[in-house]
């Protein structure tokens, strides 16, 4: 657990890693919806070197739904960021925990009954790896 | 203001805010990296009508690497998101502020300090549409 969501360590490959996680999402009704190469674009940008990074955004479409059905701004939010990261010889792969995220957004208890269903989805997603 | 970001209302054609959109994060140093159709992808998935809706995905790379370089686990929060979608004959365009953000990470003064000069450009952005 970081802090502010679900982190689990591969001994695999990266390219594995990155297959491996967009399995575990499938399963829970993720799609990865988005995906940012922050190495690449580091050094495109600002030509610097960076360890291999990548920022994946993973989305329930029927959570996704329910939220922005009870909060329309909840666009803001969206999709769940899923991260991986070189660390050595190991890849570290984080799920953001949606409650911390929704946790902006104090009084609204649908929102955080779907929060709470897409927290459960993502900790079984990254357990499962 | 929104609950959690700078918020303007726009009476142009949904694509011309787009294009105001892009060239006002431009102006600020940001790029769009990630564009979600909201819209598109509730049909698509779900065969669910929804208003037009877009999530843009929204980057200023010198601050993403200062805040990646203080806390790699940042990227669970990036990029920064600005929402667009139809409210009757308007546009609600919406950026997320990144303090609010970067609330969840309570005890970082370096990434608190690149959070509040994204906000300031963001804020800057919304407000020169």
């Amino acid at each position: 657990m970081s802090e502010i969501g679900f982190e689990t360590r591969l001994k695999v490959s990266y390219e594995d890693a990155r297959q491996k996680i967009a399995d575990a999402l499938k399963a829970e009704g993720f799609g990865v919806l988005t995906e940012i190469d922050v190495k690449n674009t580091l050094k495109q940008k600002l030509d610097l070197d960076f360890r291999r990074y990548t920022i994946l955004g993973a989305c329930n479409p029927k959570l996704a739904h329910k939220a922005l059905e009870a909060k329309l701004d909840v666009g803001l939010l969206l999709p769940c960021n899923v991260t991986m990261y070189e660390d050595g010889d190991e890849v570290v792969v984080t799920a953001v925990d949606p409650n911390a995220m929704m946790m902006v957004f104090k009084d609204d208890a649908l929102l955080h009954e779907v929060a709470a269903e897409a927290e459960a989805k993502l900790k079984r997603a990254i357990e499962s790896l």
